[in-house]
């Protein structure tokens, strides 16, 4: 498959190019963070919940390209919006990008989350990760904009300060309080070939996929990355989203959700979607589900505590009990399931 | 048991008392909608939706508490703030209630949410209703509501104009916007004695429930029953709720969930709430939850049909074929269950 | 002149035509509301503060034309979102409207507010209210409306509903949080020959006046009328606005205003504006505008007291006495104009 | 007068110390910025609008202390939440507050606004700030706060965070979202020391001020500085505010308004304030202000240029002209009254 990792989806859709299930299939699977991998470096650090973990279809992403394609269209997205990335200094975020780059090393695409009031800012910030290595950077509306032209037009300006260095767009409703109607988001990739990449995280989002999808609404390829804490994974793959891109504490489960879903054995990956769902549900909860991920990464020794940055509260003893209870169900499920 | 419904959640959770686990055992799993039973009411005026079903520890509610007590705590809210009771004019809601109380007949309490920007409004919907058989009314905080005190009170002027009329404290910020602290509510619980319930739909909200059963916070009993669609119900009984008033279109769900929990069979309740997770989660999504109820209630044949009141959209063919295989899956887990 | 009112605005834009100058000048300047006219009506109902004087061009109403002509295009906005309307319960709405158009008698048209969440609603307070002789009717949109789309679609099923209704389309973003762009509004406008009238509200507006009012945007004439409390008004007609809809307790301000920008008086029309204006800036603050307006009323003798709708807080003695300042020091200034 | 500037404001109010005419008289009077005083700092970094001035009795500052009173309690806030400064990079906030504070020489005491999302950005811009010479930062709450505990809580943290430098506590609930009642302001100055200012930015906020300068609501001293914008600046003065802090054009006249208040002139005062609100109120568009400030401070001569930060509109040719009309009307009025 020589075109780029995002170029493929309408096939995919529409029936899978040759190397389309070996690709998924195979690498995919096999990719997901192990411990100790992306974790050592968020412990040293102390920041371990930087990272949010993204699998499926990927984006024509500059340099994280080739290894994007070997990794099984694999990445990594940091410095995202729900993570603990607003509280950090500019001087820590920017150690943090470049440790995350070092440790993975050009394996998968890392893509930086640069939102900001200005764009010298944007600016900035991406200039920064670009050198260090990031395969691009993610840009949220400001919370002001309303109406379809404002949003389009702000997209423009972010795209020409930009340059030639790929986005994603981040649809983030219930926290920017920004709608993008589906038509706007048509309008944005149309016309600007460096947005690659949409990350989904409308509720409720699934007509925003199918009308995406619907024929003569893009005019180029555009991966579909979903967030929502991957709640609604299975519909949204079965709408023509590419893959999933968020911050859940298991990110196999979305790695064999994609694959399974790619290869069209929606069975067995509803199957494993309902194994983790009521602890997916559970680290859905808002402001909660930060601390819930990292008691759960850190119970799983994945980074080295679940303390959070101030402002933030500790998980009760009440909610920890839920968790583990959570998982030790969660765990005998899947024996069950396999 | 000679007190109240509500009157005995804190022996609930210190111990039950001799004849609780009859009450709820028995009598709770016996009571849910049957097709046909509230539902024909509901198709005959056109308006299926307006029913929200309630179970579980229920309210020292007049008129509505000796059949409560029989029927095992299930009650029904009715002109609730996610069905469709907002579009509805005035001469149809006071139609619709009078052919559910009519219908109901005192077998079980029915609340009736009467929420609105004046007093004026309230006081005559109230009077109305509680002629008609009404246990009691709903009252959520006005939008523009903000600090502890004036929302203290707010509910003190609202407990002067319902007189003696019990009412139900709507507490569901992510539609009014307004906070109330764990403390708040306690405040107001402890000086109103008309506020018997606490609708609890805050997201997150398990901690403020242990808030509100930690001692020395409520110097009386206060029901508490959970909404968030139930998509937290296990965990909201393991803190201290009495049960659930959602409208989830499983009732019996809830049902079974708040009963075993109630029992201590903590795996089993798990277990059936897990079975219809899938689809609890579907349901929940905002502005679309109300069109898939509508939907899977009229295929269960509960409700003649899923026509939305206008301004409303139709659910997809995408969104239906995605119910029926979550119902599809649902029944088919449910059976490897029993 | 034989149009409607609302069909000369471009002529006034471009040039008075024969008759405007004697019809804005002689018949607006004298028709303000004096005390006991409207104010009777109001009194007796005890609910003095429910109609919203409004001034300039006005509207082709049905009914209300001829004597909308002859009366110098004043009218009245009646059951508007910012009055005590809200407050009432169905029964009185209907009775005040009754009242007040009986009093009018026609001699102004009178626009109804009919905004509601279900279309049912609107469809019954509309058919009621243009029985009794309003003129037309008023439709903010449901603040849950997103996305350019969205809101076209909202207003064509409003005009689907309203018939042959006239309309004024408020634009109220403060309040309703939904964003018109100007060109929105004229594909509203444009596309719904019934859609006669925006009620201009937002904050800042003034772009959106001179995008409206720019050659090729609007398609057929539209009547501008600002709200904001009066705080623009110079300005507002100065981009192309037809006079005010708003609720400052003087509104003899706004028709002298807009009476003398019309006649190119525009010294004089500032100067009349800049003695009102420590007050309109006062009456403006949200939510205690009302309060101040109804006292103002009842101190000019319009309206009998000024008591507020529960729950609504009554003004302080030092609110009070800043009002009576405000006021002394206004009618110095207008002496000294005069 | 050897106490700080904050600690005579109830003597303020209840007869003026024997030298608080003279001090508050003569040299506020003398200390609105002059062109090419602080503007030249601004210029030359190219971001002209990040001083915000204010004036008025002030605040106990370290450092700032002497001097603020040779200066006759005039300041400087500088990145202010309304300014440019959310646009600047870290490096250049860094930049400005450098060069500005160098500029001011110790003059006047300068405020910096450190508000972030973390504990650690407000620590570290804090020390920075302080090392350089700034007399104390700013803090207004995150969006997400609600409950009078939490914000409590949320200043209780930030006092701890920022140790023993003195703090103002920013309440602006129109941009924040954070609605925080007098008796939470008054928990938060009763308890932490540090807490020497409001900066008052409700609206309306008249009845705030006279609950915090109630008989026993405040165990100390509190200088309570006045934004809005200036909109409301007599009233404030009246209620018990200190002065100003806020960024209109013209701080000449807040220090006028805040003396003659001072000094028991008051029909002088809102003489003044009524010759400059067309242009108070025209600057106070949400958005719009701030291009309308750095036009009018540009046409000064006070910046070099009215050029705005990406992403950020220009003024229109039309707006201008309004400007431009206003300000020469206001020069009109201000010789009628000289």
């Amino acid at each position: 498959m020589r075109t780029g990792l995002g170029l493929h989806h309408y096939p995919t859709r529409a029936g899978l190019p040759d190397d389309f299930s070996a690709f998924a299939g195979r690498d995919v699977k096999d990719h997901h963070p192990r411990p100790g991998e992306f974790g050592e470096t968020a412990h040293s650090v102390d920041r371990p919940d930087l990272c949010v973990a993204w699998v499926g279809g990927g984006v024509v992403f500059r340099g994280g390209l080739a290894l994007g394609q070997q990794a099984g269209a694999t990445g990594l997205t940091v410095l995202g919006m729900m993570s603990e990335a607003p509280k950090l200094t500019v001087e820590e975020s920017q150690e943090v990008v470049a440790r995350i780059l070092k440790r993975v090393d050009g394996r998968v695409p890392v893509v930086v989350g640069v939102s900001a009031p200005g764009f010298a800012q944007i600016d900035t910030l991406t200039r920064a990760v670009m050198e260090l290595g990031a395969a691009g950077v993610m840009v949220a509306p400001p919370g002001s904009l309303r109406t379809d032209d404002k949003i389009v037009n702000y997209y423009r300006q972010v795209a020409e300060v930009l340059g030639d260095v790929p986005f994603v767009l981040q649809d983030f409703p219930l926290v920017t309080g920004v709608q993008i109607a589906p038509k706007v988001i048509a309008w944005i990739v149309n016309e600007l070939p460096t947005c690659v990449c949409l990350k989904h995280e409308d509720w409720p989002g699934l007509e925003k996929i199918s009308a995406l999808r619907a024929d003569g609404t893009l005019e180029r390829p555009l991966s579909i990355l979903c967030d929502n804490g991957g709640l609604f994974l299975p519909e949204e793959m079965g709408r023509g989203a590419d893959g999933a891109m968020t911050g859940f504490a298991y990110p196999e489960m979305m790695v064999q959700v994609v694959d399974l879903c790619s290869r069209g054995e929606l069975i067995r990956a509803q199957d494993i979607f309902d194994a983790y769902l009521p602890l997916t549900r559970f680290e859905q909860q808002p402001g909660l589900g930060l601390a819930t991920r990292k008691y759960t990464l850190a119970k799983r020794g994945i980074i080295a505590h679940d303390a959070q940055r101030r402002p933030g509260a500790a998980l009760s003893a009440a909610t920890r009990a839920e968790v583990d209870r959570l998982i030790a169900r969660q765990e005998k499920r899947l024996k069950e399931l396999n």
